[in-house]
């Protein structure tokens, strides 16, 4: 008797002002539904996603769950009710959660089911430090939930309730979809809203409790600064616990990671870092300031920046430096290599103690596909330096300043590709000097 | 009867530690006075800008406005008399605002106006945080001022009074000057205040009312630090516009707007972007971290950065693409064009369509003047190329990596400019391997 | 009679979660241990630091003074001790420090110094936000120390004495080692605590005093959250002290200095910048966004910017300009020269006036050793450049863009290196167009 979960997710947000549906925008590197589908996953046996129509990069980021179309906008009973023709028969407990509360912990959705040991339906509630204009949980001498009075109902006494309704619940699927389908829409918008299942519960006699989680968790996200404000608590949580597993953050405040950073002990960021999703640091590497990373391994001891970009599928090997204005794309720089200045390195694998000269060009791109450089170990790529792939340079190779290199360059010889210099007296600078 | 404005401007701001006229000193982007000017141009018909002796910087950021010059330096009210012979016939009122209050509104100016209506002058006053040495208003029982006592005068009762002179005053332009020119200097620093005008019309029997505003807007701005404090006050209220029209800012506080930056929506901008004045990116475009853009247009769903500097000039049409340590000056970059690595362009156009490969360098100065450099749709710049300007390359030509190229290239041609590959065996790297 | 200071620093901080001593990560650019022995050496006249075993880095760090080791860890009264070889018979005060108070000042310091006029043993106390579990200062009628209470073994009226024990202790040398060989160390954790010496120096009837000194100065530092905040309050007054200085930061918080950064008189600097240490800037100097400076020096009104970084040994002479995705390494720029883009320039020194090509490469790395460039003035170097060093260019040389200039370049001569220019019709690119 697994429980299952309705995700509400058709909305599209109209306070954000955007084509894309609400629950796509991005927290810490990936999308909201993807935060709470992370902590659903591990509570429930079975999740369904209501969505709105024409949303196929929801359908797409909710796989492998099923999902279900709310076709019209009729309120959040409406689409709750979505589901029924696929948790309708479901053997066990469902919850209704919301796709714009990206925050909430698997912490706060065990404490939900188990809250139905004691009771019939069970709800999510908060108190915010502004309750403002959210549906107030009235509770009775029991301490279980006697109403939730909205707020445009409420009466002096009822306002002044600190506790808040969430709007979660959670009940036996019979239940649940019982009353779903008993909600009516006789009211100022016409719309059937989730929370009269609580009036309807009540009114056949059942008991209703409520679990109170933090407003952090709880609180809707319903436009961009509010998106802003839940990426603030995010990032100072993955900072946290970056530092208080053994990296230094200078200055935190200016390291942004994702959801799944990953940062070793005696790791060192300087200020101003950016972490885009699926990096790994291993221990004793150095970031410094100014780096873009993605998709991308740094192992021990690595050095990387002022001023690096590390795109996906790159893997900078044991004490290995990247320096500034250099980019890596899908290569490996090999251990203890440098690519210190001015570079693009892509598709390319560069062997170990291998230095590559400021101003080297991988050209791996030919405007219809993309080739691969490799480069031996204990090789010197002088500077200025083009590699027009498909093309490899052997091991202890040497490549002279300034040349272009077209074809393979075999173990220990050297190569030069470029112009012979010619002087001619006195025909320098005659322009405008310094100025 | 339009109403006419003082800007006291004259101040050198000794706490500012600069050889710069205090209110030439920039928030968001320009000029302090550049700001006041833009809300009082909103409501009063002429503009008289009082000045120091030799501001030339200050002048020509006053214009279109007159210019008074205050030759020595004897205090507020001597600085808004110099306005006497531009203003003294003028058939209205006259309002003497200070250049250091670059964040009064629009509709603070106009509340001032309109209360000239009820009484014969009008002050603004506020009540600040830490009221500390201001000067405070002391009201009658019937709501008008009675006087404004100097804090150095004040006794107990008076200091406890919350409400604060800003100094701002407004009053038929007879009165104003007529005030003005009866304004002594018997004081500890031998100064003509402004402020006495209060009591000098309080002496004839006249009314004096208060408008009150935000602290913020009438704050002095005397130091560095209190210029960084507005600072923060006016990024965070144009990032907060920014978000609520739909753009998405994952960071906010390290995004930074000039006072005309315009984000469409959908807009996606990463942590760390920097926009000078001049700015406007359409619907859908994404600026990644570390961006650099100033008098620039990025057109709908175009991508820029990480690591882009775009500078006066340039025009990234849609959906073209600008990578990482890439720099535009003065370029077009048609409709999916693509320059993604390392690259700078000066002084071009670029075609639709077309790829610029990685260290590609317009050389567009020969030392004394600027030259253009065409490239039509559909062709490819190969890696590490020199496009020695003026050069005009065609539609799908197709340019070899590592070339110079100095004479135009027809439509469909391929051009090669590079030195040819020697390899000499045996002959390769033999110095310390890795290190 | 010159006081003496024993440091202790022996600890490697379990909840740093590093292989590196404690007091060697770095706060503003330098250790923590550097912090403290500035403030110390203005006090004493001789320091002994105690390390752990194994702890090269630190013992260079202290030199040149003296260092004692801790071979075992039992507990701040067993480090001091061992001291007592090196400060036994010392003829005047001695006072223990910790390593992980960077933050105490000279004048606290001087403070502690001076008590020891009227008490044998004075001790340094404050009054955290929070007290904690730190240890409680009771004082008796007469202002002076009766016991301090570890909270341990408080009472309840003991632990709610707000007055906290820092554990900095000061008394004569005879005294405090015949204490400190008295502490034993029968408690929980058999260890020896030189809080201890307050018991004992009692029991002689003796007197004892405190300081008070903020709790910002006297906090320990043991985890990397807490070196965060260290950080944030270090570079809060550091930037504080550059705008009252003159120099305008646009966004405070964005700015990252060294201890020792110097900044000049209307100097602007950009959101985004990172001052390493060892760094000196000029009045009128602008450092744009995005820069990386380390060991330079910066003269008067030059233009930094955006996105330069200046390694060790740069200067940039005055009104020179660096521009975008440029590097300088060990290299004098010289008076209104400018090297505007997508440069490295290492080892070099440039005239006065010369012009510095887009893409420039001074090739200074033969992988063995580094050699120099030298450019004179007035020259102008073409864009996508190698320069091969070592090598000459003379002044007012011209050197035309595209080449790779391996031999000396005259005064007035002009030098190309490079491949001809060859056209091939119909051979254009065929590729897919666009994306």
């Amino acid at each position: 008797m697994t429980p299952a979960a309705i995700i509400l997710a058709a909305g599209l947000g109209t306070r954000m002002r955007s084509t894309r549906p609400k629950v796509m925008h991005p927290l810490a590197g990936r999308p909201m539904i993807r935060h709470l589908l992370a902590a659903a996953e591990a509570r429930f046996g079975r999740i369904v996603v209501v969505v709105g129509p024409d949303m196929p990069e929801l359908e797409a980021a909710a796989a492998p769950h099923d999902v279900a179309v709310q076709r019209e906008r009729l309120g959040t009973g409406h689409a709750a009710l979505q589901a029924s023709s696929l948790l309708g028969g479901h053997p066990g407990d469902v919850a209704v959660l919301y796709g714009d509360n990206p925050l909430i912990t698997e912490a706060t959705i065990g404490r939900l089911l188990a809250a139905r040991a004691g009771a019939d339906l069970v709800l999510l509630a908060m108190r915010p430090a502004d309750p403002g204009r959210y549906g107030r949980v009235v509770t009775g001498t029991d301490g279980g939930v006697e109403r939730v009075v909205e707020w445009a109902d409420a009466d002096e006494a009822d306002r002044a309730v600190g506790l808040c309704n969430a709007g979660v619940v959670c009940a036996a699927s019979a239940d649940l979809f019982r009353w779903l389908a008993a909600v009516g829409n006789d009211n100022a918008k016409g719309e059937y809203y989730l929370t009269d299942v609580v009036a309807l519960a009540r009114e056949e006699g059942r008991r209703v409790a409520f679990v109170e989680a933090p407003e952090a968790e709880l609180r809707g996200i319903n436009s961009r600064a509010e998106l802003a404000i839940a990426e603030a608590e995010v990032q100072a949580a993955l900072r946290e616990a970056a530092m208080a597993g053994g990296t230094t953050l200078q200055a935190p405040e200016t390291v942004f990671l994702s959801y799944d950073t990953r940062l070793g002990a005696d790791v060192v960021v300087e200020p101003h870092v950016f972490f885009g999703p699926g990096v790994t640091v291993e221990d004793g590497a150095v970031i410094r300031s100014f780096c873009h990373l993605t998709q991308c391994t740094v192992r021990r001891n690595a050095e990387i920046g002022p001023f690096a970009r590390l795109r996906p599928g790159t893997v900078i090997e044991p004490r290995a430096h990247v320096g500034n204005f250099v980019e890596l794309k899908a290569t490996t720089l090999g251990e203890g290599a440098k690519a210190n200045h001015l570079s693009y390195l892509g598709d390319a694998a560069i062997g170990a103690g291998t230095n590559i000269g400021a101003g080297t060009i991988t050209c791996n791109y030919d405007g219809v596909n993309k080739h691969r450089t490799e480069i031996g170990e204990g090789a010197f790529i002088g500077s200025d330096t083009a590699l027009v792939a498909p093309v490899k340079v052997g091991a202890r190779a040497l490549i002279g300043a300034g040349s272009v290199i077209t074809a393979d360059v075999p173990d220990d010889a050297l190569a030069i590709a470029r112009g012979r210099q010619a002087v001619f007296a006195g025909r320098g600078f005659k322009g405008k000097k310094g100025k």
